[in-house]
């Protein structure tokens, strides 16, 4: 449906690895300019190591300068060993210095070193400034190139510097200018629009709005993208203690947050203990292993505890063996319960939308709506598995349990990624296998002592 | 750490709930107009329904301009009702086209027709002409205010034209002009600030440039995003099949689409059946109640195949307890790998990543790595299950049974998304509950198969 250019890339792959096979240099370098850059991007992460090796060495350095920022870590990496150094060094001295100081903070100390010394002095000097911030900062992804002008100046005056600053190449694309006082203090914010349409002579300071909200620059870049998607704005000014500007975020270095940030809760939700920065494509799968694995293994040492408990009612499994039949229902009852619950309070908290204190708001919510559908698996479980055991009491207990478990687990699910963030951490750590594991032990412990009970008593 | 103006929500929330009680009406116009509208929507959420609708009728209604978007789709009928349609239509005669499009399109039937009826004439055409298009296409999201010129017309002619209309407010925050030929068909853009800058005199033909991409008006509006996510655009033209330009996507209203569509992901992989438009603070209970259920009651039917598996060996664990034992760890470590590698796989999919062609590599990458996890899984399996049933067979069956369930499990983990993609469903739909239940429908069987061979073999 979209009407865009993008190529095949699937085609275009294989094409490029046949003519790098039969050595064709002409053609694939011809075959380059008839592609963009972003382009480039999704072949290199499709030809294996060899071959990429091969094509980024035929890639023209103006290509770099729209690509560098987008690779993934490793093909990065890889870039900078293929151009050597220096050849890199060339070309992000084009770039932005907040684009160079992401790019850096991507690459091994030593490399990092070696190409910041190869960068021009003064455009150095501006990314280091940069890279004092942490990349999970708002200093982290805040550009300093945006107009700025005292509140004393004329918009004549302030409109003069501007385009000549504009026309050299000095300015991101911010829509407005800050206005600040003889101390270097945020007061106000003009639209560049406006800027340009009122009378020159008017002072600057009298035609400014108040900043509608700002960000410390050692705030969390989350918090920048929140009080942007929060307040509907383009842009957010980064200011220090002192309230004095220091940078801005714009809106597409916000979508660049969000999508990061997104992408780390899901896949933490999903049990992958560190993300997979960049490119699942490129990602080494000694890397996807040691993530995988590390979860699985903590897993099986808390889900050992369910086996432990299972195997202290062995007598009773075998003198009603029906029992075992329902094990996994309950368990997967309790954690899809569970992960249904943590899954809209986590998002509920990413977005902002719910804080610390909502939480008795939500647990007396969870509360009402799981024990209505504790009300509607019951007699689903009763049937079942009075229709697999024919054993009245087995299904009576299964039906209990399950209704137990449903309350219990969702209660976890809400409670879990509460106590996440009282302990500072993440609530996204509360992932889906934990909540399965936690709600096996506490849903296979009370099923077998349902059953103790009424199977005493019922038989 | 963030230098941001927002309220103590909490403490507002007491405090109007008071207020409210003691009908002290103008201390709470009072506050109201001390906080902003964006801080009003948090205490809305937090209200109680009778607090709620007292609360939403005592709101000025200027402040209703900067909040009826953002409302939950609940609140923002409640809003309509205590305000009164008359009343509301007046409010929306003062916002931008698109924005009334997206709230009418949020109301009930009758409501929106009512609504809209009461609009100005002229703002009526312009709102039902963009209600054409769906709310999840590209049409749905893109406003029409936009600067568009011929490429025929001079600078200077454009500038004068812009001024006026902008100062009229009838443009949108928009970067770009946009430039047509005579039959309306796009031919390039002008970034505006460039507009201002050079010389009146040129035909704006001649300084525009070619636009990067653009996106049909019926293509998915995620689409759109991913499109300005990877070409880091500042705006999106819209067009139709002959090319003419409709409107343009801001990137603040892709920022919107990126927010809501990874929510919509997260919640159906946490296994919710429909996402929670708007607010989880305000969802009826019973709405979340039909949701959740949904999903685990088709899990029910297919976890009693896993049931009716357990129970054909019956026989086998009356003679073996100690096979009950492990059946959580395996049905655990089938959900917990699947989901790990779904999640994985569902994100690349959703971020444009990976696309339909990549399955064969990245099956055989989880193939790979799926192998490895299981030779590290076997032996924790063993260990676990002889220290806890001091059974060598049933120990030897758990730990190959595992190592097979880890491979089976990640595989469908990539298949199940990949079938929802090529069916033209969201790879998401395959959410953490439903691979777990296939997980342990083939685990199950697995591991009772390969006990009746290896017990009967070393018994």
């Amino acid at each position: 449906m979209a009407t865009t250019v993008e190529h095949d890339i699937e085609e275009l792959v294989e094409r490029i690895e046949d003519l790098l096979e039969e050595h064709r240099i002409d053609e694939i370098r011809d075959l380059v300019n008839r592609i963009r850059p972003q382009d480039i991007i999704d072949i290199l992460e499709r030809l294996d190591a060899d071959s990429r090796r091969k094509f980024l060495s035929l890639i023209p350095s103006h290509y770099y300068i729209e690509m560098l920022s987008k690779l993934s870590d490793d093909t990065l990496y890889e870039a900078v060993i293929v151009k050597g150094v220096s050849k890199i060094a060339r070309i992000l001295a084009d770039m932005p210095p907040d684009e160079i100081a992401d790019i850096l903070e991507r690459l091994p100390v030593k490399t990092r070193r070696q190409v910041l010394a190869l960068l021009p002095p003064w455009k150095m000097t501006e990314v280091v400034e940069l890279m004092k911030y942490p990349p999970e900062s708002a200093g982290g992804v805040m550009t300093t190139r945006i107009p700025v002008f005292s509140k004393e100046e004329t918009v004549g005056r302030a409109l003069e510097k501007y385009v000549i600053k504009y026309q050299l190449g000095l300015y991101d694309k911010v829509n407005n200018a800050y206005i600040v006082d003889s101390h270097g203090r945020l007061v106000g914010v003009v639209d560049l629009r406006t800027l340009m349409m009122v009378p020159k002579n008017k002072k600057i300071g009298d035609i400014a709005q108040p900043p509608p909200v700002k960000v410390h620059v050692l705030a969390d870049r989350e918090e920048a993208a929140r009080l942007v998607v929060k307040y509907d704005l383009m842009e957010i000014p980064v200011v220090d203690d002192q309230d004095r500007i220091l940078g801005a975020i714009t809106v597409d270095d916000i979508i660049d947050v969000i999508v990061a940030e997104s992408t780390e809760d899901i896949l933490k939700f999903g049990g992958l203990i560190e993300t997979v920065k960049g490119s699942y494509l490129t990602a080494k799968i000694t890397d996807l292993v040691k993530r995988r694995a590390t979860w699985l293994i903590i897993l099986y040492i808390l889900e050992s505890i369910t086996v432990t408990v299972i195997s202290r009612f062995e007598a009773m499994i075998a003198s009603v063996v029906a029992l075992s039949f329902f094990i996994p229902l309950l368990t997967d009852t309790g954690g899809n319960t569970g992960s249904q619950a943590a899954t809209l309070v986590i998002r509920s908290l990413a977005t902002g939308e719910a804080r610390l204190g909502d939480f008795t708001r939500i647990i007396i919510k969870e509360l009402i709506s799981s024990s209505l559908l504790a009300v509607i698996v019951a007699p689903i479980g009763f049937t079942i598995s009075y229709a697999i055991s024919l054993n009245f009491p087995v299904a009576v207990t299964v039906s209990i349990a399950l209704a137990s478990i449903v309350v219990i687990a969702s209660l976890m699910g809400v409670i879990l990624p509460f106590i996440a963030l009282l302990i500072k951490s993440d609530p996204a750590v509360v992932s889906a296998p934990l909540i399965t594991t936690v709600a096996d032990i506490t849903g296979i412990t009370l099923y077998f002592t349902i059953a103790s009970y009424l199977i005493g008593i019922i038989k």
